[in-house]
């Protein structure tokens, strides 16, 4: 199975994998269907969402610490319940249309991994299905 | 790749698509499998929650304002930054079960677009997988 | 369609639904391909995050009590407009790939039945395509 290995730098980044996305659907050589982007962990996420301006991917961030509060107050005692719940709000799967071979995201789209609790080795399975 | 072309008419505004999205599996012509309702936009999403009473729309929507009110202060400054966000917590994709060339929605269950930076001309995209 | 029968008992409750998923998966004998954990539900919704720690539910939970509060004031009367924020919010849909007959989970990843207005009896629809 198709991966992609994220290597983030701070406890809250998200990287834009959207070329490495698109590679593995053209080597798939699946002309249409669909892609499933999925973060197989607990405190990460993936997203689809503006990819041209950086300022949209921090303010998103921004209102998720909002949400989810660093050091609010929280039952799980690893001190990063913020993280399980950030994951949450964003979600660990993205579904998108394949046509033509190609990911059919709109002109201002892109996909990100969204790390909650790094730095951290990550992965991203990428699985294309044929119609 | 089937289409739905959505025109919104206000800034913020809930289109239910349930019968364009049924419509669209019926000439598929598929029995079993899955549907995926896709938005190539970075400030709208699509959701699956009540369609019977309007007022459910109404209180979600006012729900993603409180989390991203548009007149708070963001990095992003083309004056849509909110949008982006309730893009981000709404999702860009749902993907629903079809059995017997139905959608496998729930019996309160309907299918909105959801504009937060209209009015504008929208597009989703509609994508079958037989099983 | 396979289906999983969850009977919730209080008004709020996450329900590891893990095992009875795999199961499922095992079933229908498919090697490779996608999973589709569907909700038909619009008080309830179902999530991916972690299993280990009860904890992380809870916090997850109370998170989202915060952004839409049980007894805010809503224009739905029926009482239960949060558990549609709430549902809005987690999703009504998973989607999980599947590798030699088993979720791709992660090493932390557990599926959660979200009830947001229970106690009630509910169903998971649980769709597997093979690629």
């Amino acid at each position: 199975m198709p991966e992609i290995k994220v290597v983030t730098r701070s406890r809250t980044e998200f990287v834009d994998i959207t070329a490495r996305v698109q590679e593995i659907v053209q080597k798939s050589a699946i002309q249409s269907g669909l892609c499933l982007v999925y973060v197989p962990h607990t405190t990460a996420g993936v997203m689809v969402n503006e990819s041209y301006d950086p300022d949209v991917a921090r303010d998103i961030s921004n209102a998720l610490e909002k949400v989810a509060p660093q050091n609010a107050r929280y039952q799980h005692t690893e001190g990063n319940a913020d993280a399980h719940v950030k994951s949450m709000l964003v979600g660990t799967a993205q579904v998108i249309p394949v046509e033509n071979g190609q990911l059919l995201l709109g002109r201002w789209q892109g996909i990100f991994f969204c790390e909650f609790d790094g730095p951290r080795q990550r992965t991203c399975i990428v699985k294309t299905i044929s119609d």
